[in-house]
């Protein structure tokens, strides 16, 4: 193996045992490594990088979601590992060198992204953020019919790793699940059939649930739309935890307010924070959180994040290909 | 077959196929029938059956929740099919002459019933409920850590059909299931490990989720009070959906304002109505629905219901034993 130089400045809120294997995954190589992360940050639901500025100049690895507008204070990056799923920041034009590598921690929030979603769904099918606003009043009326995803055919629009744990999860209740991605031929687990995007159309009136888990990019950019709301049954739900432009937020409240839809679970909105004079606040058949569905909001998600970076400074010192590469 | 004499009054909301079908399982017998259901009640929440007086006195059987206390009003009665699956209101002492037989709908509610147990579950571990009620406010606020049902210990107390099929639900999404029951020797699906009531304080300290499906009974009554409410870890979710004396609700109220619990999911309170003043409606962390878990929220339970009584009727015109006997 030949002699390898660089720095890895790892902004991880490690333990001090974690810390010690990550010392040992570069042991003996001629890679560096440097940790700044906060060990008091974990348990916290979102991390934060710090990397001093005497730091940046010789960085050739950096492990942590850095400010994206401080991309440029890195001359000799060569690898980028965030610890979110997500890395449209970092890979949009004129963000980052061409030839730095941005791996992320896709594996490390399937569980978490995929039971939120899970949990909206239950939620909205049995009326639950209606019963827990009328609990608010006292009040104690019978809201009507419920819905099952026994036999529903639950549409999942993007299946990586976390449409895949969804769809396995609603296919363990009884559910039909179609997958849609790029590449059909591609399979992905808990999806009973695959289809690609050109047949969205066709596949949406006779979805009772669609999912959506697509990152922000120029063709997902308000997917679901007006003209797509319209197509869809009046008992069906609709879910997104990818990225919040992937729905027309316009097209939606005005759905949501003619009955177009049984209800709607977003965790991510557009814009993020939602404006306090979005309609869709006041929308009883809308579910909203603020972006929670990932994050560290799971304590298993954090053990994740690690055990992928660490399998990557493993590949960094040795020179051999890293996983989960993006960009 | 010796020949049998007899009134049936038919109280369940049927269409004319399904009316056929009765009348079929009568025919060549001794056995009458009379249909009083309003075909109007399908798909409403709640069926309400209606006996004229002229029928009271001959009817030998009734198909139908008539009010407890026109029980006395039916000398001639030996066999009640009740739609509902809890009869405590009429084999309570004085309602009924010991040789009337009660048979229950046991079979159709568990889908309804422990699908609205497992969005509770879900709605909790998630912050659902008070995500929802911040939502009123236009508030983008994150409320910290999530729990999953992966590898939790979810205490199922009552094994009955709705019981079984909520413990098979959190099976499928990855949970451990503990049933208790009065007989630890009777398998229920869905339950990894049976125990007895005596067992239930040695149990509780290592539940994640403690979920109630047991009939109002004496040794039910307040089953979960504070004593044992103070032996519950701070993050296990308590739900109910048997009967509301199970839980001792001042208890409760003290147990949740004191953080004691995660939360509680309750679909039956005591008494119900849930008071106005009740200080749990104010709990943030517990979800109250009015009662409507099972009733008809789901449409399939009305097939199931009517497909019970179809067979008692068959077994009741060929004297041969019926099915789900409670008295």
């Amino acid at each position: 193996m030949s002699e390898r130089h660089g720095l890895i400045v790892n902004c991880l809120p490690l333990t001090d045992k974690e810390r010690q294997a990550f010392c040992d995954a570069v042991a003996g190589t001629g890679i560096e490594q440097q940790f700044t992360g906060v060990s008091a940050q974990r348990g916290t639901m979102v991390w934060h990088a710090q990397v001093p500025d005497e730091l940046r100049a010789q960085a050739t690895a950096i492990i942590g979601n850095i400010a994206p507008e401080t991309c440029a204070d890195y001359p000799q990056l060569e690898w980028l590992q965030t610890w979110s799923a997500g890395v449209d920041r970092y890979v949009a034009p004129g963000v980052l060198a061409d030839n730095v590598r941005v791996t992320n921690a896709t594996g490390a929030y399937g569980q978490s992204v995929s039971e939120h979603l899970f949990a909206m769904m239950w939620a909205l099918m049995k009326n639950v953020p209606m019963y827990a606003r009328q609990q608010s009043e006292q009040r104690w009326h019978d809201l009507g019919s419920a819905l099952s995803p026994v036999g529903a055919r639950v549409l999942v629009i993007g299946t990586g790793d976390i449409g895949s744990h969804f769809a396995t999860l609603c296919k363990a209740v009884g559910a039909h699940t179609i997958g849609v991605r790029r590449n059909a031929s591609k399979p992905a687990a808990g999806i009973d059939e695959m289809h690609e995007f050109d047949e969205l159309d066709a596949l949406l009136p006779d979805a009772d649930v669609v999912a959506l888990i697509v990152p922000a990019a120029d063709d997902t950019y308000h997917l679901i739309d007006g003209r797509r709301l319209t197509m869809m049954k009046s008992t069906a739900i609709l879910l997104n935890a990818g990225r919040g432009t992937a729905i027309d937020p316009r097209a939606l409240a005005h759905a949501l307010s003619e009955d177009q839809l049984h209800g709607a679970g977003l965790d991510v909105t557009e814009p993020e924070p939602l404006p306090a004079d979005s309609p869709l606040w006041s929308e009883a058949h809308c579910l909203i959180t603020p972006h929670v569905a990932g994050g560290n909001h799971l304590a298993i998600t954090e053990q994740r994040i690690i055990d992928i970076a660490l399998r990557n400074v493993r590949h960094y010192a040795a020179g051999e290909p890293l996983e989960n590469v993006r960009h």
